[in-house]
């Protein structure tokens, strides 16, 4: 049962499932779309990611009844080659369409020692750490590179070319969770900032510039026409060309520059991609993998001061299937309208 | 003909190459191998990347001569899945393995869509992009990770677990070069601090940490038991995380904190590994492929102030071609050495 809390009202996890589905129906998404985006929402809840938990919801639903997403829409694989696996989302979530891709993904990686799923035509997949962790489950190595509406120049421009394009990987670790590694190419995540403005709250130098390509600390300045910095500079906006070309180009799905926003209702559905690599590492590793893997990590988690990728959202996930999460209760009733509706 | 320059001797790439061939020659390396390292040595020099062309070779003759390179190993290639080609470049040079499974690698790719290329037991590839954009050269999208001994300590840590651990992406481009993206997880490659300690520079601070954790600005206090600064904090270490287990990991090669040194002579053979994936395009990107790629690379190239990544080295590349490049008469001297012993 849900309480009031310090912040807002306690939830549990099952109460958040709950509160999920009835608003993603309540705005007329269909149920095997809703089950997909709805797990995505929770799991983001349940390691702390609440920029894509239920602070994302509200736009999910706007999105869905404005119709930049067809919450209705049914994804078609095909199998252009061998090795690849091709989903085309027909401007619905992306959820489905990866759930669609990723046994056949699987199956594939498994049979070949490696595969592609390319998704088109897409909207956003919430944490892409989310999807790669589902590949790894299944016993494989993953890649994921995500493409999102632009927001970030290149260094030296002010015109934004990419979105804040992750990149993801990820471990299967024997007899633990999956080793996890999620990170935007930009310094910080676009929803972080957006998170930032929603609480009044400067951010710190170095996130963002504003529309003149200047530093700034107000969240505004940098959503209002600013640009995202790359992390480490020209290495960041060269991962983020990278993840463009794979997530975009590749999969045929429209260039961030051409995708209209995941923030406002306007411009139709954003069409953007996303593209998996899964490994089979089995073929390839050779005795004492296991132990090898263990080895590395340990060398990284023995070290005072230092964390490995994923830790955080591990300790998160403890502590929110004991104590659920706390929402504020502004955006509570906001989420309690779109399921009302 | 080689000729005195401001700051050394000026030799024309033809010169290098064979300068190369002789030194190594003269340390005992077999001539296919020979050939495979050499073409990577003018290359590196022909792109302006000096410290993988001349500066390196001396370390090349010195480690063929006393065994960390088996300069007539022959690799041996597996195919342990139909995706999956595995070759072990037995203690030799990495150039002579990849130039075995590169053209096996982008056969399979052609066929299944997508493959990888897992080179172990090798040393030193040198410049990663160089490999990558051989893959793209035969109309492929390439993935490059490569492992070296550890020099950079977890966010936090002061023990090195990571190589600077490039990583390299290239994509061909109708009518043009591939566009080659070849950046270490570090803030700069180890051989630029290299280079500084052998001008006698300081380096910049930012760079590297010496052995207590400190930032500095002396390459010997980094290069003698510091460590190197991974780009953008957490999201560089957390890239040498994903290519050490590409790289290493599932090669089945030495792990970087298990690999001896590529500067010394103490150690044995490295025995680090690359991992190369080739993806085709045409079955994924549908229609106007060509225009959207060259829609988004103009984008960033016709910002003022911005580039594309991979335009220094072009340009370079037409310098050199022209006018040859100027080698200091110390290191001449020194590869003229190993090559009359």
């Amino acid at each position: 049962m849900s309480t009031t809390a310090p912040g807002g009202i306690r939830l549990s996890l099952r109460e958040v499932e709950d509160l999920t589905f009835r608003a993603l129906a309540g705005s007329g998404v269909g149920e095997v779309q809703n089950r997909a985006v709805t797990a995505s929402v929770v799991d983001a809840e349940a390691e702390g990611v609440h920029s894509h938990g239920l602070a994302r919801l509200p736009t999910y639903c706007e999105h869905a009844r404005v119709g930049k997403i067809d919450g209705r829409a049914t994804p078609t694989l095909s199998r252009p080659a061998p090795g690849l696996v091709r989903v085309d989302a027909a401007d619905g979530f992306a959820h489905p369409a990866i759930d669609l891709g990723l046994p056949v993904l699987a199956g594939t990686a498994r049979r070949q020692g490696i595969a592609a799923l390319a998704v088109t035509n897409s909207y956003n997949c919430g944490v892409v750490g989310y999807h790669v962790r589902r590949i790894a489950a299944e016993g494989l190595l993953a890649l994921g590179f995500v493409n999102a509406p632009a927001s970030m120049a290149p260094v030296g421009g002010t015109v934004p070319v990419f979105g804040t394009n992750p990149l993801a990987f990820a471990v299967p670790r024997p007899g633990a969770d999956p080793l996890v590694l999620d990170q935007s190419s930009s310094v910080v995540a676009k929803s972080e900032i957006v998170l930032h403005r929603q609480r009044g709250e400067p951010i710190p130098l170095g996130w963002a510039l504003d529309r003149d390509g200047r530093p700034t600390t107000d969240p505004a300045a940098a959503l209002d026409g600013g640009t995202m910095v790359p992390a480490g500079g020209h290495k960041g906006a060269g991962l983020a060309l990278m993840v463009e070309i794979l997530a975009a180009w590749v999969t045929g799905a429209c260039l961030s520059m051409d995708a209209s926003s995941f923030a406002d209702n306007t411009g139709g559905p954003p069409r953007t991609g996303q593209f998996f690599i899964a490994v089979a590492p089995s073929p390839l590793t050779g005795e004492a993998a296991g132990p090898r893997l263990a080895r590395l990590l340990g060398a990284i988690a023995e070290q005072p001061g230092a964390r490995l990728p994923g830790d955080r959202r591990a300790a998160a996930r403890l502590r929110t299937a004991a104590e659920g999460i706390t929402v504020p209760a502004a955006l509570l009733a906001r989420i309690e309208g779109y399921a009302k509706a």
